[in-house]
């Protein structure tokens, strides 16, 4: 079997290493983060190391990697997250990924519940 | 009111243009593509001009634009979409749009329906 692109090996570390770190220990997501990096969430637009996330857990159901121009990787993810004891929601979030001084940030977050998708 | 970003509004422009393309004109479309975008469509790679695309009638539900590195806009959209008389499916798609000799092309493309999200 083929190894996978490295494109695809580091977006599939970066998306494990990203969830685990919110669900756990999220005071060092900002270390994904810089100043320049954006977040969209749920339509607010936020600029620099994001300080206002909710608790919130997360199952991942499928994640798609793409080399991107710049040397950037490209990541989308499709998952759930349960609140207490809310109904779980559906939700989708992108990422695009850069190197900078040999160490991988986070330069864009998207992120989108799937509650009105249907309303 | 201040004027939207000029990013806001080459985004916002790309996804009217793409749906409208995808749902009424679909042989246009090829003219957003290059021979090194990429498209991931429900975990399937395809490289280049896409040629295998289904019939299928897109419903916006929101959009989000942000600049992304290289001069690049990077776009999700999440929506619903309609077959005939299945039901309607919820989907989400990224985009990275790029400027090549002052004409904006689709460097990456990543689509998943919402359909597993929940089995």
């Amino acid at each position: 079997m083929a190894e996978r692109p490295m494109w695809d090996q580091i977006g599939t570390s970066f998306v494990q290493l990203y969830y685990q770190q919110f669900d756990t220990n999220r005071e060092q997501l900002g270390a994904l983060y810089t100043d320049a990096s954006c977040l969209s969430w749920e339509g607010q637009q936020f600029q620099g190391k994001a300080s206002i996330m909710e608790k919130l857990m997360h199952n991942i159901t499928s994640q798609d990697h793409q080399p991107a121009p710049d040397n950037c990787i490209l990541s989308m993810v499709v998952g759930q997250l349960k609140v207490d004891n809310d109904p779980v929601m559906g939700f989708h979030q992108m990422f695009v990924l850069k190197n900078m001084n040999d160490k991988w940030i986070c330069s864009n977050d998207i992120f989108r519940l799937a509650l009105y998708n249907f309303a």
